[in-house]
């Protein structure tokens, strides 16, 4: 499968690293990954260049890895430091290593050019550090889908009231058309569902036992970052569009990491602008999505199952696809942009506009 | 894996059809089933032809699927009723739907050409409405084996003596020569066992306990359903041909609904001309044909894995392989003959002459 | 995968073979032996000509093999003698015969041409019938490896440290140079290390609490047999090389049997010169080994995962390969030699010369 390959993808939550070997794999890529003593994150290709053997088998010797077979050691960039029974170091004794960068928790990984790895081009928010808002890291959610399939599901609005009808969404928004916008490479995709019953989410958080103004804003980062900005307000109050902070909003941020063709991580987390203080409200809503997230992997995992056997059609595409065709097309344009040798791409997440 | 496609294959006793959505596989081709609420039994094609989810884990919806992912709805015949979030409905929007037909307790599918479905081509038997007969549905038998294979076991009264020898046979029929005819395209083996101890299952049912006379006829109707007349009578009454049912006689049909290249169900089911009135009987003689197509799945199973590995030389045949080599050809026959755009062609099994 | 063919493998201990019919697979192809009623074990090859039925899932007759679906029964070279029936037997009706061998418990079988399978050139040492020695048969170990890694892993003395760092190792090796030589086509690697602290495997048999001299010899016979020569002295005797039957000495044996491209039965034995009487000896030396070697089945089964997966560089070698790309070479010139249809090749290991 082709990955864009010149953007941050999401390699972990921070606390998933600590003083011993972890592999992962990434765009078909084993890394192995292990936290320094000084602080920060290494990232190695996890394949010893003599017999092959990964390195998250080996030993982390201060912050070398020994191999488990020969016992040839590698640095935190890559370089080969030793060999047994031998003095000379070839040229050829190292092994990739990957650029990293860990911010509000997160650690994330470049696995294209190094050269073009820019920190500033990472997904943010100004929420992520906003005393107002309350920050939540959440699950690995591994599907057996390719990214396009979960990624094109986080820019779908029109899903909700089918897939999580007791959950994210009901059946008032059935026929509500959706919104599909381009903000650069961001795909906006939207709807506000006004004057009627609250979903389940909002029965619990907010506490609204009558109709509501309930809106989702989708915001996806081609290739592989979704911010889903949902809320409700009372609807006697007639909430506008800029004043969404006055509801209660939660954003939803989903982090894509293809890890083959059909294989994806989804690491999500939540930010809350509402229960500050309560310290059950998180894994509360930890438990609610996870309810609803599995729904989506039933689908999600059903459709990649089909798409692996024979076709006899073209799937056909709907009024509801707009923002998935704009995905679709923009991750080509990504891909087919990372062949030209001489054009400057940068595959990565700017921060959200979120009034 | 090439199959027929105009014929009637099995797709479920009616018993296992109600008022939810059902998958099976057949011809490699995945449909969901419902009973409607008129009755009769409607299959689609399982696979929404927007984002290919399953409808089988959509809803019904009255008589139509709601598609699990986008709400899409299709009636019984296929045909798209809505599409949540807009109005018009085009052409691409639809879903294959199958013909089928249900008699005496069989639902019966079509996969070929519509107009070419013909029930009266459904393979019939007197003794389905006969009261002198008891009729009993068995199981569905999964077997890791291609139905060519399975159909083989089934014109072959040959593995009988080292198969089964304590079931459905036994070391008296070791060389006992088989006669092989063709009737039509229906291919008929059999053999008279004279004056010989009665088999495992003659003893139970009959009670027999001297020398019988035993028959066994096999009616293979390719490509898929086969009728096997077995019987035994007292030896001292020198049982003519044509007065088998004055002996204690059964019929084992079995209906091979072709799953994919390597796996195929074997739906049985049994009548009798004995023990009318013993409730008991049907279900002890579920018991004894579980424990002899047991047997044949062990056999069936480990030749379909050796097939699939390297062959250095061609199998031979021998001279008890006639019905099956007569099956084979008709197979080939009857594939080729579809490829003929203009030719005619039934594939479907006429009514036994079962004397 | 291409494997030497004129050579003998090892089907198996003497123990493994009685009066039933036993399936194995050597160089991709399924093998049943069983022991013949005046001793001797016969293989034929595990594939009825017919239906392709797996001959070991049917019954022994006598020292003849009756098939399990109808009944060709072949005899212990492998003629059909029996087609129930029919009287005539086809000259197409047999099966392969492979030749076999048993000596000092081990049953050897040849996979080539029948007409160079010379027991003369089955591996053997002296210690086998020297009274001073004993012997004992330990496993089958089942590698998901290919037989080349697990080879090289056998004439690699410098692994030994890094993989088994408390029982047949430990750091005091680790930079102690490897010597390489060849003695035809048997590859001898070794090394000693002296006046160091025992390994765990000689501190339990020996008794050894100072410093020891220690050595390893590494006698890999290609393709499938390794000898291992390693003991322990008090480092006060300076043992010299040719002494070593005065320190406690053992051999260890390894005779892989590739089953297919990923698999690998690696059975193993070993000689001892010490702890004659003790028969607690040899299952605690199993025990030993048993950790020993599941530690190189983790090595040997991550680098045949490795090596399945693409491959962006070639992999490099080492000071300490020597040996392996001694043993490369020579299995890719058996193999090419047996292309060669007017060459003589020996392919079998033929008696060390252990001092």
């Amino acid at each position: 499968m082709e990955y864009v390959r010149n953007t941050w993808y999401v390699a972990g939550w921070s606390s998933e690293f600590g003083r011993s070997l972890t592999r992962a794999t990434i765009l078909e890529e084993n890394v192995v990954l292990y936290r320094k003593s000084e602080g920060g994150v290494a990232a190695l290709e996890d394949r010893c260049p003599h017999r092959l053997m990964p390195l998250s088998k080996g030993k982390l010797k201060d912050d070398c890895i020994q191999c488990g077979y020969h016992g040839m050691t590698f640095d935190q960039d890559g370089n080969c430091v030793r060999i047994p029974g031998q003095e000379a170091i070839p040229a050829s004794a190292y092994v990739r290593a990957y650029p990293t960068h860990e911010r509000h928790g997160i650690v994330w990984i470049w696995m294209g050019d190094a050269e073009k790895a820019d920190p500033n081009s990472i997904f943010d928010l100004p929420q992520f550090t906003d005393p107002k808002w309350s920050m939540h890291h959440g699950d690995a959610l591994h599907l057996k889908s390719n990214y396009l399939n979960v990624a094109e599901n986080l820019c779908d609005p029109a899903h909700v009231s089918f897939v999580h009808p007791t959950t994210l969404g009901n059946s008032a928004s059935e026929e509500v058309p959706v919104s599909t916008e381009k903000d650069g490479d961001v795909i906006v995709t939207s709807r506000w569902i006004r004057d009627a019953p609250p979903i389940g989410f909002f029965q619990k958080f907010g506490g609204f036992t009558g109709n509501v103004d309930r809106w989702h804003y989708y915001y996806l980062h081609p290739p592989c970052v979704a911010a889903i900005d949902f809320g409700s307000a009372d609807a006697a109050l007639e909430l506008p569009e800029d004043k969404r902070d006055e509801g209660v909003r939660i954003f939803a941020l989903h982090f894509m990491t293809p890890v083959n063709a059909t294989t994806t991580i989804d690491r999500w987390m939540h930010l809350r602008n509402t229960a500050m203080e309560d310290e059950t409200a998180a894994p509360q809503m930890d438990e609610m999505f996870r309810v609803a997230f599995a729904e989506d992997k039933v689908i999600l995992e059903a459709i990649q199952e089909e798409e692996l056997r024979p076709q006899s059609r073209r799937p056909i595409r709907l009024a509801i696809d707009k923002g998935p065709n704009f995905y679709r097309r923009i991750v080509e344009k990504m891909i087919a942009a990372e062949k030209q040798p001489d054009v400057e791409t940068t595959g990565g997440a700017s921060q959200t506009a979120a009034q």
